[in-house]
């Protein structure tokens, strides 16, 4: 890893990065001095490589914080469009480095790197890039053609009530990172960076991760229950497999490895939540509260034994969320969940607080549309949730050394 | 709901918390389990003595997370003001032992805590409680007599541009600590605690705290300066004394030991900032970006020499931030600063980024008040920030043991 930076520094440096740095005027280190000895170790176990088969970000360990931007395109160039994709992947490239963006002592110039993280490690920052529909209408980019068949407009479900700043987006920039400050720059110097070619639509700051390892205990969601013990673990591969990667036949091979990204902001109405009896807690969600076990057994990991009844009722209620959301209830149907809590002021009486839901699968028509679908319909946490924003993506597979993401759709260099 | 809940507080009181929640009815371990073994030695490491001399949350290190909560009291009664009082300090108790607030285990009642951090550490949780001016208005509580004097109303400032909903309040909650989960679950469950008598007036979630001990490094702000250089370290005895604990002869006896707090929710134009050059933002906030130096010197640390003129001309300029705050223009006044930066979504094509400004001092009039009134007047940075929020609350000396936060003032047991 030392060496492949080493490398970098000096490419960086042939291609005007190192030398635009310069020297500091005030006795600071030079920021390339941030590379050098016990630091780079560090640091080394802090990256997680931007460059690979699939994109960073997906069957990641989830990080602890997210910043999650939306952009649209202003332009209805390709080559536009092409731009921006590079220059967003060049600057992931550099963030999960812990490099800066571009150069920080720039005199009589603006900086190119805002500076809020200089000194802060690289924290296991993720970007993942992703195109939404609108990007393949007809007559927009000419790529109406491309558009893989997975990548539909979500249907409306029951209960919406969307609201448009806060749902869709052309582009999708997913960053994570395990420290707040290292997720926020990102989203703050990306947003510059694809400007004037693409312009913020919404952005959603989150923590409180739900798991995706083993490596990790399961949290607790802000309705005070275990999330993600069921989830798709991403040391799983041939689940990823199954159910994550866009593959053949469904999908065109310029997005083969990567994925389809569903995102879902709900709202949490946490005063009749918190009112509710445990009891109902527990049989909305179908696993005890404390321990995290599903109904009727002792353990979170416990197999959910869908046909257990008691006194001729099902132990686990019929419109309890595990059921609804379960496999056995979806065609044997499984999604990779990263999603995050979020905190936003208040709202009748209690914080607004809520989920942003995201989600990865190989094709929304046979996974997150027929799950959530049957959710909509029936789920007991409907009384104590809202839908309020709602996106999809896809997500192209991961950029190799010299490449972008979404090269593999647009071409060059 | 309340007379179940001051009932229980008081059974917790004298029997013991462990004893009020009762065995688990799923196999999960007992929440007393928590406080056994090893885990129970980490977790005094991140407890913070909520009883002490002065509150807890003032000088305190500052830790990495915060939420601050404004409620406003419903009622007139000041026995109501009283049994808030008794209610938060109990629960900030619990919270401080990484305890929960009441009972998880409640079967066909709703559970007391909502259980999210079932299982977390206590972070170095704080909360610290203080009044506004209003509860000492005339004819309300029957307390306008014992109005300490440095509680004025803050006059208006050159450029604000205040939102009622977002300033003000009659109670004060600010919650810190190192884990944002912790955090919030200590806002939502005071805030359900606090009700019916008091109700949320606003709540902002923050991060990136400033830095006020010597043990920590000077963190960066979200326009990239490290923020907290000079600040007044928890470790000088001697100033907290001079300049932060309400004393005689401008405080009544009541507050004694405690501290005056104003908090200003100032958000930050991060588009003009961002595309100013490098020469002028340092010469904005009259430091260098990158090690923090002032102008003209070499070492983070090294003294801000306001006399330093090079070409005619001063080094730091006449309307630098750290010119105009600096006590040598102030007569020798200082604040003891805990701010956190925050971050709501988008604002005219960038972040919607902010810093909330909280500092605690001895008395606002001679100190918060007319160093703002400079800053308001001539600072460089008016240019990019907007200051859009305000409160002032009178925070009373900690709680002793059976003893609650404000008792000094309202008596009582």
């Amino acid at each position: 890893m030392g060496s492949t930076r080493r490398k970098f520094l000096s490419a960086a440096g042939a291609a005007g990065l190192g030398a635009a740095l310069g020297a500091p005027a005030d006795g600071a280190p030079a920021d390339g001095a941030l590379a050098d000895g016990a630091l780079a170790a560090e640091r080394d176990a802090e990256q997680i490589e931007f460059f690979g088969a699939h994109q960073a970000g997906i069957a990641t360990p989830t990080q602890q914080y997210l910043q999650f931007l939306a952009l649209d395109l202003v332009s209805d160039a390709v080559e536009d469009l092409r731009a921006v994709l590079q220059q967003l992947s060049a600057a992931a490239r550099l963030l999960a480095r812990g490099e800066p963006v571009g150069p920080l002592q720039t005199g009589a110039l603006p900086p190119v790197d805002t500076g809020e993280t200089v000194g802060l490690r690289p924290a296991r920052v993720t970007i993942t890039i992703g195109l939404g529909p609108r990007v393949f209408a007809r007559g927009r980019f000419g790529l109406a053609h491309r558009r893989p068949a997975p990548l539909v407009e979500l249907p409306s479900f029951a209960g919406d009530a969307l609201k448009s700043g806060i749902s869709g987006g052309d582009l999708c920039v997913q960053v994570c990172a395990d420290d707040p400050q290292v997720a926020f720059h990102a989203a703050h110097d990306l947003i510059r960076l694809a400007a004037p070619a693409a312009l913020p639509r919404w952005l959603l700051a989150g923590f409180g991760r739900i798991s995706n390892s083993r490596s990790q205990t399961t949290p607790r969601n802000l309705i005070g229950f275990k999330d993600g013990t069921d989830n798709i673990m991403v040391e799983d591969h041939r689940e990823l497999e199954r159910f994550v990667w866009a593959g053949a036949p469904e999908s065109p091979a310029w997005i083969h490895g990567g994925s389809y990204l569903v995102a879902r902001r709900i709202e949490l109405l946490l005063t009749p939540w918190d009112d509710s009896p445990l009891d109902q807690q527990q049989d909305a969600i179908g696993r005890y509260k404390l321990s995290g076990a599903p109904l009727g057994e002792r353990h979170e990991h416990d197999p959910v034994d869908l046909r257990a009844r008691a006194g001729g009722e099902p132990v686990i209620p019929s419109d309890a969320h595990i059921r609804l959301a379960s496999p056995g209830y979806n065609h044997g149907q499984r999604i990779l969940r990263r999603g995050y809590s979020y905190v936003d002021g208040l709202a009748q009486g209690s914080a607004a607080a809520g989920l942003l839901f995201l989600c990865y699968q190989r094709d929304p028509r046979a996974q997150f549309i027929p799950i959530q679908r049957r959710l909509a319909s029936g789920d007991a946490l409907n009384a104590f949730v809202q839908h309020v924003g709602s996106a999809i993506f896809a997500c192209p597979p991961g950029a190799h050394p010299g490449g972008y993401v979404g090269q593999t759709l647009l071409g060059g260099g």
